[in-house]
């Protein structure tokens, strides 16, 4: 027999049979429940008023949970709640699942928060001296568990605590399979965790509350491993030197990693012991060096990774300072040259779920391309050189302070640095406004030769470009044109094709986007159809970090990509040569 | 349509449907193939003849398989094959299960292997330039998985072992979830594991070929904690002083053990590399110990343990030298005081398996008592004190050569020493005859008094009883015998009802039956329904590591076992009072 359950906080009206869980008949409804412990009666996070209908006396827990909420008595946790008859039900919002933007650039980007670590707050009964059982034995009855699995480094304070707390504990579980803490009192709400993006040149790494989905905090560094190379490919040679070389770049990144979350916890008042979990988005090869493991592979034909998607690690074993049994989950690979960065940053643009065909590129000393074409997914990277980022640019420097980031052509060459600091150099989108503008003026001509006699362009005292950077530039750019034009051409699309272009990477804020498209960096479309993503890779760390769907979803997406090699197309030199010319297309 | 397969070994004829996988069929019908790759056609276990019927093809791999198997090119790989018409097959002896012996003492004790552990030879294809994966998804693709847990140090090899061998690796994996190991080149049959029993007196330690079950090599050593405290409880109060004590103990039993299994390796010219598992079986107190887990818990009432039943752990967190990724598994605790090595022997007699009521009793320091009555299975343990290990005896000495561990009254008291050395000490079977021959004398009162006025009673030349020597015997026998007889009552059984006892320890080997039960130590029955099983604990070690069924079932046990507490029995001091006299029972 069926019974009617009318939802008076919208409206709607549902049936359900005898003995159905009030949790899961809104769950089909569509009503978006917060459900955070799997409907084990353990968060006390879904209360709905029973407003009229049957209503069985709440239990110790509940009671004490209404009070705490301040809730009124007609509440009872819907994930307990077995429906006898019909019912008016209230649904507060503070029992719904909260909806945090991850990339707030992009539309439909938010994400509900349902962390892969978890807090639980137990009261546990007092052992009967006749069958007393074990501790954990008792921790697992009281999560509702059969069997968990817990590390020796968790075991080994549980009895002291379980007796000094009163046996009032908080127990956190990591992906609903292993008991990783157990402290004494209420801990809940301290549960944090960090999302870092590791890149080559930049560090970043916020600091985020796993439960909200909110960040807290954030830190930016040098990757100290930069003196020992600038780009990938000189760092992957630096480490093929010696196994000894190889310790010192995963010391050298840990070290300023550990800095990094040590200054975070210090500047918000948060202990080491409540950051659980580590998600970490790089390329192949800092993937590699950050785990120690040996890079030969990837340094030759037919340049195999040795690992793309892993399960959880210690974080202890990876070398990070957090919670002595927290975790690290790294990004998974795409394919050798194809890295965790870009497999965080197309799950966090939601590539693969939009309509229609769109291109997401990472500018920087790699230049990776990723094209949905339909339901395809096709990834490729191609050689840029450190152009982009301001290296080996005669007066280049990193977007930093002093850096000439823009340039405009109103009669005088007109430039802007970072912070209206004095200018120190150029950094890479000032370098490409500089040309642009060069270009337009007709002092640089379309195929790179500066015309006048010197070979050389003054830009503010002290600074001038050369010939040797104008052809930097030029080999960066044409790397990804020709990059863009190949995927296009082989997947049978044009530029009209696309919906739109998800630019990621540090260096995408700055960029001027008709400047690039007239240098052929960028093709010629409407500018409204390139979406600036900023640092697409850092949010999808903390995407991982937040909602263990993402994790599902990005390891399923990484075997979804196909890899398109460049280097293997007939036509790509011929591409490459013919992208060489500044000029914008389609 | 249903085709007909004749089964030409045994006589059986069978049918199965088209496209049936010849396997499945045969597993039904109960053919015990050895499936040991779980039917993924990785290890060449399961060829059948084809006598006649469809014979497709064989691959590259099975061809070479009957090349080293010297199988006849008829023969396909039972799990690969798909029936397509009638069948006349032969299965040879060599495809089915092996089955092992693990306690030849007793009836229906063997085990088919099938280990945690399991290793499979792989040659990999070459990676294509355009599309390379991974190292590792390519070992996941071989092994015909789609995701596999593998730690850091597993894969920091793995690049190079893959160049080094040309691809050609044996995988080992454990318990179908981890990759733990990635050798070059084909190092199947090379697959060892430690089954160890862990005692408070003594250590033993089996080296096992986990393929085949067999036992290689043994070795026994003094637990050299010994040192800290003759029994449980004394080493439970050294523990308990200082942080620092606990971890000494520690230090001590991890040294020996590491001692012996470096002397078993050695010895058996087997590299530490090889050996990927561990299996320890031990009181509750050995148990925590070992893990350097904190015994307070297990000091004061309720006297709960920390753990009961614990996942795999890493053999190189526990602090044992085998492979660096190898694996430990601790035999689940029942209760406190009803330890592991409970357990696993209840597991290796098959305990819970049998017809009818049968009693286990492990005879030790604390001696720990199973009733199996029909469907319910009831522990209890009864502080029995080191008088059955040859400790707190003015003359005492545990069984080593020059105890005297057997005494007859032919006139004179006859006794014998191990190893028929010159007399040293008793032990504590040679303690129950000779207590037992000198109460026929009526030189010892069933009181326990000693009757000549000196009250001592010469053995041999500088051994002599005294009369705490009696006393202590005396206590030893009462606490097991009050234990067996208020847990027989309070299950409404009595001797008679029992099918038989199975006596555990080392201690039951020698002892003599009708002395025992001259002095109530064991009900009266008959002998034949009393089984000495020897070390149990180590052969339910055996089996845990031979056998992942084993592991499934004693987790299970562990949570069936009920635990009677002689302490909260009101009868019991009566019991125990009337169970003082030596007297035959019931």
């Amino acid at each position: 027999m069926a019974y009617r359950i009318t939802i008076t906080s919208n409206g709607q009206t549902i049936s359900a049979e005898k003995k159905d869980i009030l949790a899961d008949r809104l769950q089909q409804a569509g009503v978006p429940l917060n459900l955070y412990c799997n409907r084990r009666g353990l968060c006390g996070k879904c209360f709905v008023e029973i407003v009229s209908g049957p209503r069985p006396d709440a239990g110790e827990k509940e009671k004490s949970w209404l009070g705490q909420k301040g809730l009124s008595a007609a509440h009872r946790l819907a994930c307990q709640y077995e429906v006898e008859g019909d019912l008016v039900i209230n649904v507060p919002i503070s029992s719904l699942k909260p909806d945090v933007p991850i990339l707030p650039s992009i539309p439909r980007s938010g994400v509900v928060p349902d962390p892969a670590v978890k807090k639980y707050y137990l009261e546990l009964p007092q052992p009967e001296i006749s069958s007393p059982g074990s501790s954990f034995e008792g921790i697992l009855s009281g999560l509702g568990e059969k069997s968990l699995k817990v590390s020796m480094g968790a075991l080994s304070g549980l009895g002291r605590i379980l007796k000094d707390s009163g046996r009032k504990v908080t127990v956190t579980v990591h992906e609903e399979s292993e008991v990783i803490a157990v402290e004494p009192g209420n801990t809940l709400g301290q549960n944090f965790g960090l999302a870092v993006d590791v890149g080559t040149t930049t560090l970043v790494m916020e600091l985020v509350d796993v439960e909200t989905g909110r960040t807290l905090d954030l830190e930016a560094a040098f990757n100290s491993q930069s003196k020992r190379g600038a780009d990938v490919i000189s760092r992957l040679t630096y480490a093929l030197a010696e196994t000894k070389k190889a310790a010192e770049l995963r010391g050298l990144v840990l070290e300023t990693l550990n800095q990094m979350a040590r200054r975070l916890f210090v500047r918000n008042k948060i202990s080491p012991g409540s950051v659980y979990e580590v998600v970490l988005s790089g390329n192949t090869v800092m993937g590699h060096l950050l785990l120690g493991i040996p890079v030969d592979s990837l340094a030759t034909a037919p340049y195999q990774a040795v690992f793309s998607r892993l399960p959880s690690l210690g974080a202890q074993e990876v070398g990070l300072a957090i919670h002595p049994q927290g975790k690290a989950y790294l990004a998974p690979n795409i394919q050798s040259f194809v890295g965790g960065d870009i497999s965080s940053g197309i799950l966090a643009v939601q590539l693969a779920r939009r309509m229609g065909h769109w291109l997401y590129i990472d500018l920087g000393t790699n230049g990776e391309i990723v094209l949905k074409a339909g339901e395809k997914l096709i990834a490729t990277s191609t050689a840029a050189g450190p152009a982009f980022e301001g290296m080996n640019i005669s007066c280049g420097m990193p977007a930093l302070p002093g850096a000439i980031y823009k340039a405009e052509d109103t009669g005088s060459i007109e430039t802007s640095t970072i912070g209206n600091s004095p200018a120190q150099g150029v950094c890479g989108t000032g370098l490409i406004d500089l040309i642009a503008a060069f270009l337009a003026r007709g002092e640089v001509a379309p195929g790179g030769a500066i015309r006048n006699p010197e070979k050389r362009l003054p830009v503010a005292p002290g600074i001038v470009l050369t010939q040797d950077d104008v052809r930097q530039m030029q080999l960066a750019c044409a790397a990804i044109k020709s990059g863009l034009r190949l995927m296009l051409k082989s997947n049978g699309l044009s530029i009209e094709d696309l919906e739109g272009i998800f630019i990621a990477g540090a260096f995408g804020s700055y960029l001027n986007v008709r400047n690039s498209m007239a240098l052929g960096l960028l093709p010629r479309m409407d500018e409204k159809r390139v979406v600036f993503v900023g640092n697409a890779s850092l949010a999808g760390s903390r995407l991982l970090l937040v909602a263990q769907e993402a994790r599902r979803e990005v390891e399923s997406l990484v075997q979804r990509v196909r890899y398109m090699s460049l280097a293997s197309e007939r036509q790509f030199q011929d591409f490459y040569i013919r992208a060489l010319e500044f000029a914008s297309w389609p």
